[in-house]
């Protein structure tokens, strides 16, 4: 099996080439090439295949569609920095004509560009904002919590010293029907005016390096409660990210690259 | 930069060739290939490079210099199973005529070879025995260990039932003048004669899947307490390892695999 591997500001993906949808790819192989130790290793996988080749979407058969799987090989709807690494690898390989495009997914299209800069930007959406706070019992604290959906349930709670916290098992809310699906908890220090820093907690999995969609989540959080208007730049553990707002819609934008290539003896 | 990934019992490395001594491999690169997220990943870093392109050591120029590097890019001295996956990397790309072999290492030349099930052995020479036990405060509780030194420090701890430990910070010791440089722990469940299963805290890392002197150690103070003669089968979280006794000197015998080859973009 070829593979690529890269990061987006730290998730790190391992990427396969299966453009005319030829693979079989159980989910025990995908827990195999993922598993740190005795394979590649990778935060999920990301299998590139042409549109066409995927049944039950009705996508122009011409895009590229991306089927992410986390690493234990189950099937995952979308991954903020698995889109951004994805259109990276696209680019590269030139399986696209333009800085701009579309990827087909599992929760329908999303817009995705390489800016001038470098950096890939991807639209993921809007974020619908919770309307009443749910308490979160986390790092031996209780937080006031601010909910947000991005596809996906989160969490933000601020505080004064993020380095400070001591994350250590998976946060409880209160009322327990907030999140029947469990939450993505983020902590978030203001550090100036549009500046964040934040760290996660990835329901499942445990503070991780970035979280896409926790960005975002937390940066239109911000927004709504400061009337700050503008990009917000996010400082996570695995680098710096920015969430820029355009009708109603939140672009994530930031780095993504490929690191290596190779082969694994499957 | 050409690399190799492979494992044994899950303690898992990145190989790299570079036969005649040309590459300039700072602290700096080694850690970024060994990071998970950000390279390809790795426990450490084993360099494939005749011995007469080392400096400092007087070795047959012929032979293959293991320059085993920890993941943070410090040098380490030896590592039993990072000398295993390397013997298999040696004889897959046929860098070696025969099935056993020497390899040169910081520590001295090691003699490995691959058994006819395809296992691979290695000898990690002569384990001395303390004639003192220790105290160790570790999982909640307190063990008398037997101390042992394989080339670096081991403190072995029977326990009744290995799987219910809940093994979280490091473990502390008394007298503290026991380890001045710290020591890796082995918790040691007897299975049945001649067979352990045995979970271990490295120093400085944690608990991992394996650890071939750890196993040596346990293996050592198992047979010397038992009276047990013979080899002495360990299962760790990684797979499954053989103690050989031979001569005074110890072989660790199990499985060895390279999964993948590839390309680092340096």
């Amino acid at each position: 099996m070829l593979f690529s591997k890269g990061n987006a500001t730290g998730n790190d993906f391992v990427i396969v080439d299966d453009h005319h949808g030829a693979m079989d790819l159980p989910a025990q192989q995908v827990a195999r090439v993922c598993d740190r130790h005795f394979g590649i290793g990778g935060d999920g996988l990301l299998r590139v295949v042409r549109a066409g080749r995927v049944p039950g979407y009705n996508y122009d058969p011409n895009l590229w569609f991306m089927d992410y799987r986390n690493a234990d090989g189950s099937i995952a709807e979308m991954c903020g920095n698995g889109l951004r690494l994805f259109a990276r690898h696209l680019l590269e390989q030139s399986l696209v004509g333009t800085a701009e495009f579309e990827v087909a997914t599992r929760v329908g299209l999303k817009r995705v560009r390489e800016q001038q800069d470098g950096k890939i930007a991807a639209d993921l959406g809007e974020v619908r904002l919770g309307a009443e706070l749910v308490t979160i019992e986390a790092a031996g604290r209780t937080f006031q919590a601010h909910p947000a959906d991005v596809g996906n349930p989160h969490a933000v709670c601020f505080v004064d010293d993020i380095e400070a916290l001591d994350l250590g098992p998976a946060p409880a809310w209160s009322p327990v029907e907030a999140f029947p699906n469990g939450v993505n908890v983020e902590f978030v220090q203001v550090m100036e005016a549009g500046v964040l820093r934040m760290r996660v907690h990835e329901r499942g999995v445990g503070e991780t390096l970035s979280c896409g969609t926790g960005v975002v989540a937390a940066a239109a959080v911000y927004r709504a409660i400061s009337g700050h208007d503008g990009p917000v730049q996010v400082m996570v553990r695995g680098g710096e990210l920015t969430a820029t707002f355009e009708d109603g819609h939140v672009w994530l934008t930031g780095p993504a690259v490929v690191v290596a290539e190779g082969e694994f003896r499957a």
